[in-house]
């Protein structure tokens, strides 16, 4: 057969998709072991499946934009394309949350049916998760334990090293945040986006504080309060306009990113409008919400094994939903992206953008033409 | 190793779930070719998987219940949880549907990187999804021939055989028809169901005749015009109170289901508050939506390919998007309980039941204890 | 006009929706103000007014179901209907939180363009949520106060006394509990449902004692680890074997079901299949339902609040995500229906009915015709 | 009170929400007749409330963005924004659809228990309806008609007038149409983007003609087949490579979008990855999401009525589910861009733009700095 015939040899829907593999991979672990099958392990197979499949997506898609990403030099044509793979990303994560509900039509008593046949395997044992997490930027120090061990003992030496090595590389987070430390623009001349920020959040919060000092509807006590609470975003802002105070935040812990990534994403957000700066937003909102999918889909997959398990143990030995529970409030990756919002001022309040930075921050063709 | 060591010998996610087998069956025929792997034909093929698997799983359920329900005598015990196992049916439908958006994070751009490779296989290949519309009950009269060949010609003769056998087999359609006949209570001593509803029938259309023609609102001509609409559904009641009437449009094609499984149906939904009938009235809802929701699928599949390829063809040869839509409109298959919501009356016209006849639809404790 | 004429006068659908109110009643403070109308403030009204109108739908089903349920007897012709009041409520929760995402297409920036106006107005001052907390019977005492105050006090007096009138009138759970209590069955002539149940709990227990015990494939500690979880097990099941055990947790507030509703709920979810009891199950998993869906909504709130607040005050002066976050776990109602799959065992150690109970858990017309 | 006073008075959630109008606006016409109110009544109107809010909304954001397209220079600067509101609408849509979940936990008998009270009123009476129609550019002759009678005579004659001016004003269509023939870059110098591009065609086709003749897997017949739609194919290229043929089929009204603004989309499509060229890009698939949702919600519709009344009319006289169908098929906007998609060919065949043009296309900043 010459070369050309076999780029066109025929391909049949069934070969192409593998679907003799794939159809004959569930294999029930009550029907293996003598016992009448019980009718909903096929589900319960079939789902976790899924659940494997999609996330081989994932990971497809994050290793590409990770790749992209982590260069001395993002191409800016490139960025269109991850933004397209990180909503990908979300789009699947609904469906991964949304499918809980197929899993929830297995009622509480026919799991029961084939449950001792699992025992101890467990989805704490899912490697390409545990991938996911790592691509993402997970650290092991965030990490809840389970059962006292480390997340990667349940896997073989060759796979463990795998995930040590991933921890090791970088990740989505660290890409991101190296890309964001690159960004220019927050001092070009005479503009120093900082300073010009300071006065802005100065003149904003003295404003605040009057309202409510000056509100004839608050009582006494309610303007102490709220004088209170406005001090907290007082020192908050503090936070960021004082890198002292940042970096010892960072040592304690509170505060993973780098100071000059989240003056970056900051500037960032505040000029969205800006072209050059609309696609960087929208990646930075990508991100945000693949993070919030990550903890809505544990949240819901603790609800759902509550639902399944009450108060039992997990098949792995753990009490599953309080450990499911707990990394949702945990496993956080970028809550630095999220606090973003807490720094945002009103666009009133803005400072104005010098001209010739205006003129770096928009289309070529728009300048010269 | 003794039996009981097998019996709970240790069970790994990864072999319970044959994940090197699942996870391997990805292979991009754009890398096969000695291209450069075009990225998103990982999704294509990976959603295509999950919609095979959950396929299987519409399999598994629609066989169990086809089984329950062509007995000759159905135990009641069984109804519960055959209508469990049909919600579990819309529940993975309703995200069959809904992953379709995933689909559509691939762009048309994206899609022709790799469209090439895979001529000429095509969904219309998918023989799991063949399984689901015979099982469900649809016939080959019924079916959109497809560039002209009829659906099986592009499976193996032994996969031809299968179907073949299906169409002979009962189908649900088959056995709720059966089930639906042998309904029991329409006759009980002095009470004829088809005899009160008839009369409940003509007070209502008499009212409804008299208030059109008596409003102060209507023009001359709309009131013709709502008179001739009456008329027509009245013809609608005419047909299910006269057998001959309804035989004929039976042996015209426009009606499938028997006459006597469609008078049951009817006394099913009017009656639905009486124990005995409120899980079957459930069941009979379950199946309405599982043929709602292939239709929906229908739609969106059609209107994503129509997004995907505009009016080029598909890869199996056809102009996908008009096929597909075709089939929307054309592959429904249980319209006859659909129209049965034609015939319903309001609550308060409905025939009240004798006593002896309520009794038998309620509990043997309610009567006795 | 006649009354005939009147009874049939045009209506329109204008008129029927009372549009001309309904579409009038969206008045941006921001331009209220002399300001450039905030364009983002208007899905910000919108969205919310969606969201009271869903609230007083629920209301009209709770309050429907709750009615029936608080009855002496309660009809078993009314179930079914009930059941679907409920399914209705749940499927309105889950466009409750799937909407969410619409609130979510504006940015916090934009939210900043009108935030200053709303304050201190708050959803923490929503009346018809409080109501429908009360209504499916959340007490005072499990809920978290917000910023020191009682959730009353931001009412006027009038709507605070309905409140407190809520509070002391028959809930959903206590209806429900009720009803539970008086479910017959659970002691028929020679059949005591406890004494069985808790033979074959101590059967289950020791076989799986056993196998880990015998288990080739754990180590020591494994042994000792899973050992230790399965005597919590133990005593989870002994607590519900013993009045005395269960009166004491419940005397600390762990439990709040009475000790016969939690055994007929028990009762209900082992033998669902039963005819008689089919119903009853469904209505049970409903509300467990209901519940869930309030969590998952808290928490989705909570989610939405961070991001667009970041660390912000919200507009009432309250630390919005963590107050919501926190009710998301405490605001919980039906835990001890949730915590039934708990004490769930296989269906094959489930002890035999005896027939003269199979017979009165069953229809009418089955033992008789 | 002062000023200042007043821009802080107090703000209720209840006042900001116009609550005491909003809840008072749900009158049963069951109850208003004297009769027992119909339970599900409170259902219908609410939710056909929430339809009505949400148009609002859709309006809100299509006259926002419609106003800044139909400006002769639309600043760079306001895309990112339009595409947030259009995103908006669609996620919104997405609400309008799932949420006909709610509408369909109404059974067809309790319908029957309020559906004589609402005769003639029917939801073609919907002015927003019409008005969200009218702002994306449907056209009259486009149009179903009802009962023989235009869309807008149901409504009073100022409400007809408004209709009638939006017919004349500039539509979403329009608005695009006009943005796009402005588009520059394709007449560059030496480059002449459709001649390139009718170059590639030429090759790409010719390959596939050859791959389709030279295979050894199809029979005589199946070459024949496709070479016949491939020939369908060319023609839909030739169309729009020749501009006679277009206009031709732009005055039999098989398109409609002109000439230049088809050109131009095609362009923006097959170049998105261009800096400049991105948003524009995702401006157009919003429009084709909004456009794909209508139709979605039409057919979702149109299925809920089926289910809800089988073949009875609609209380607006009408034949509700044949009248919506045929519009889901009918009223489709911006079936052009949709058609886009037919001319797209792979990213290899793609001409190379030359270096002046890029540089065109990308940012300020990437060229001078």
């Amino acid at each position: 057969m010459s070369k050309t015939d076999h780029k066109y040899s025929t391909v049949h829907y069934r070969n192409y998709l593998s679907l003799d593999k794939l159809l004959s991979a569930q294999n029930l672990r009550s029907e293996a072991q003598g016992e009448k099958p019980a009718h909903d392990e096929m589900l319960f197979i079939i789902i976790h499946q899924t659940y494997e499949l999609w996330f081989k997506q994932i990971i497809h898609e994050l290793e590409s934009v990770v790749e992209l990403f982590r260069k001395e030099k993002v191409d800016e044509r490139t960025i269109g394309n991850s933004i397209i793979r990180l909503e990908r990303i979300v789009s699947i994560q609904k469906i991964l949350i949304d499918q809980i509900a197929i899993m929830e039509t297995m009622t509480p008593l026919d799991f029961l049916d084939f449950r001792q046949h699992l025992f101890p395997a467990s989805g704490f044992q899912s490697f390409q998760f545990r991938k996911v997490e790592n691509l993402l930027g997970l650290e092991t120090p965030q990490r809840m334990t389970y059962n006292g061990c480390p997340y990667s003992s349940v896997f073989s030496p060759e796979k463990e090293e795998v995930l040590m090595q991933m921890e090791r590389d970088t990740s989505m987070f660290e890409a991101i945040e190296l890309w964001l430390e690159r960004t220019p623009f927050l001092k070009v001349g005479d503009f120093n986006f900082l300073e010009e920020y300071k006065k802005a959040v100065d003149r904003m919060l003295a404003k605040e504080r009057k309202a409510i000092k000056e509100s004839p509807f608050l009582t006494e006590d309610e303007v102490d309060m709220r004088i209170n609470m406005l001090e907290g975003t007082d020192n908050y802002f503090s936070v960021v306009l004082d890198k002292e105070k940042y970096k010892a935040l960072q040592e304690k812990g509170e505060i993973r990113m780098s100071y000059e990534a989240t003056v970056s994403a900051l500037f960032i957000n505040l000029y969205r409008d800006e072209p050059i700066l609309h696609l960087p937003y929208r990646l930075l909102r990508c991100i945000i919400e693949i993070d919030d999918s990550m903890t809505a889909w544990r949240y819901r997959h603790a609800q759902m094994v509550l639902r399944m398990l009450g108060n039992k143990m997990g098949t792995g030995g753990s009490s599953g939903h309080s450990y499911l529970n707990a990394t949702a409030q945990k496993h956080m990756i970028f809550k630095d992206l999220h606090n973003i919002s807490t720094l945002l001022i009103p666009r009133s309040e803005l400072p104005t953008l010098p001209d010739h930075l205006k003129k770096n921050l928009s289309f070529y063709y728009t300048n010269v033409a």
